[in-house]
């Protein structure tokens, strides 16, 4: 895409109610310019003083968002600063005092899972969506801080499972395992999206920031913790076993709209199939 | 309700088990008398040394507690102390040698829905009990102990849902949400409940205790949280939203056994509708 | 059983994947000789370059493994070195970088559920599995971890009301709890966790072993308090209650493949009743 389109489309549907429809074709993938926009967006929230939700949804039925771009380099900066962070972007939207809904269809993999797990609530097509953390099937762990969100809203186990196992979950076992709040047939998802943003936008901004605040107390994750795992997924990339998996996944079409973004969870053990043999 | 009504209907129905049910007409408020005698309750408790399990139900179908009744003023108490608060008296229960069990039918809001989360277990009428946390709703935040126990039962994103949405939650919901043990069918609650009772009855108390003890090792809320959101709660009704929405609840019949009780939380957003236009 | 026999039955499917069966008849009891077992078990996987998953089952559908074996009795051990302790055992595991799944059909009660609630992940035969944390019924307090992990997975609602009510839980509400991951049709369950080893047996070592590590970092239950638990578990034979109870178990046939260890559950409030009366 040239530097100039916008991965992003905000809607201010009305001074309390902002909509933010992630856009990059072809398959809605996270990079460096996805961070620049959220971090522009985040700094427009916290200086709104009469917006109370942000809901976040997809232009593409069957990519709420991809996962990492792995080719995306963070661009050079005039200034000197580091390129925005996730991890700073995600923690400044928990402590906004406004609500973050994510609306997802379709795949939702990687950091496209990790984006949504730093929002607020998520809400998830029934038949439409489907999540994985693929990243331990790439040889790399995820850094995006779903290590530490899935463990406090899933439990130990069943992190390890989606951690480990690297699989496609559906949406109604997303929704099993707390990974989602609910998973909705997906003729009613909007409706259901729609109405919870107007029901918060009709009450009082101090009393849904105070709230949430509150809330904030004892759950999120700490910052070093988040920060560690981001340095471990950056470190994965020069571990033996990486490269060939990396390699296998540009091979197969990775980035691209076919079988292997479509399958992700199921194609993961087959990656190095051919190499080894 | 004249001084010497007692709220509470204390039944032993033998030296291990005793039931206390609410009764409060005509919705079950929950006020400053409440309190004291929930407080002499648990100073019951913690002197008997045959009791095991405490069963909460209550005399109205329609309402298990409705809500605090905002018009509530701590009596003058002769001797200067300060009147019995929920906070103490939460923290004593989940420190007693007994389990305490809600036994939910009708609506349990707010404060009504604070009180269960208090006691160890809940189960409620898969048909008849309803659940909601409508302080935001009304420019307040809860300050009886919701938002520190659903954190910890329910996670940060559901637990944001139920607050910032103030919503009713149907039992179904409740129960995937972990903010009570289960939902069954009405017509077996009684029974699950009573059979749930006499089985702890029939064990030891020294073991019960001391499993109980063990388990709240890491699991109890931090006192000073429970206060700190209940001190937040009185400072809601100084904000500058908060009175019209006070206001409007008082002119819809809050308190009453009418429609804004029945439907309290699909009202909620239309609350200061008519003052605004 | 001979000294010579062995209760796990190990094979190595693969280098990266190995079998533990449980097989101790007649009801795979627990005891020092089992701890014994999983103790240079888990030596051996700490030993291993290339293990990367190891999968525990049962050779006995109806009990994975029954409890612990209450007549056991530390062996002498020449060195004078304490005997293995599942406490010491399940945070070896706990932190080996290899992946442990349970696969349970049958009774796992008392140890013989809080020994799969050390290990990563458990999957469990939908029509077939029961799980049970009988010892308040007896008495005793749960001592090998189950009040840390269920506390951590299930909420201390949940937990109090399996670890108070000692009931046994069919496998849909031990899902529904978190106490497993996942209940899955007999029919499917051999399948889904031979794919599942296979899966993770597919990716590189390095990887699981870090995210495994990471996940542990907030998710462990302190030894301290597995300690304080093992500890109060011993203590509770000298209560004054238990011994009447555990004088009750045996003649009821405890340990033997009778109607007592198959309605465990059941049967509990009942087992004082004959002295009694």
């Amino acid at each position: 895409m040239s530097h100039d389109h916008k991965q992003l489309n905000i809607s201010h549907e009305s001074p309390a109610i902002w909509r933010v429809t992630f856009n990059n074709p072809p398959i809605n993938l996270v990079d460096h310019g996805t961070l620049q926009e959220l971090h522009d967006l985040t700094t427009a929230i916290d200086a709104s003083e009469e917006l109370k939700v942000v809901v976040f949804d997809s232009t593409d039925p069957d990519f709420f968002l991809a996962h990492w771009d792995i080719t995306s380099v963070a661009p050079a900066r005039p200034d000197g600063t580091p390129a925005p962070s996730w991890i700073d972007i995600s923690l400044r939207l928990a402590r906004a005092p406004v609500a973050t809904i994510a609306l997802i269809r379709g795949r939702a993999r990687g950091m496209g899972s990790e984006i949504p797990l730093g929002f607020d609530m998520r809400f998830a097509s029934l038949e439409r969506a489907i999540f994985g953390q693929p990243e331990v099937g790439v040889g790399l762990v995820p850094g995006g801080g779903s290590m530490e969100r899935l463990s406090q809203l899933a439990g130990r186990a069943r992190a390890l499972e989606i951690v480990l196992g690297a699989a496609d979950f559906d949406a109604a076992t997303a929704e099993r395992y707390g990974w989602i709040n609910r998973a909705l047939p997906d003729a009613e998802l909007n409706a259901f999206v729609t109405n919870l943003a107007q029901r918060l936008a009709s009450f009082d901004k101090a009393a849904l920031g105070a709230a949430k605040q509150t809330l904030n107390r004892r759950a999120l994750p700490e910052a070093e913790d988040l920060q560690a795992s981001q340095a471990l997924f950056y470190k994965a990339f020069t571990w033996p076993g990486t490269a060939p998996r990396v390699k296998a996944l540009v091979a197969r079409g990775v980035g691209t709209r076919g079988e292997l973004e479509m399958r992700f969870g199921d194609l993961l053990p087959t990656l190095t199939v051919t190499e080894q043999s």
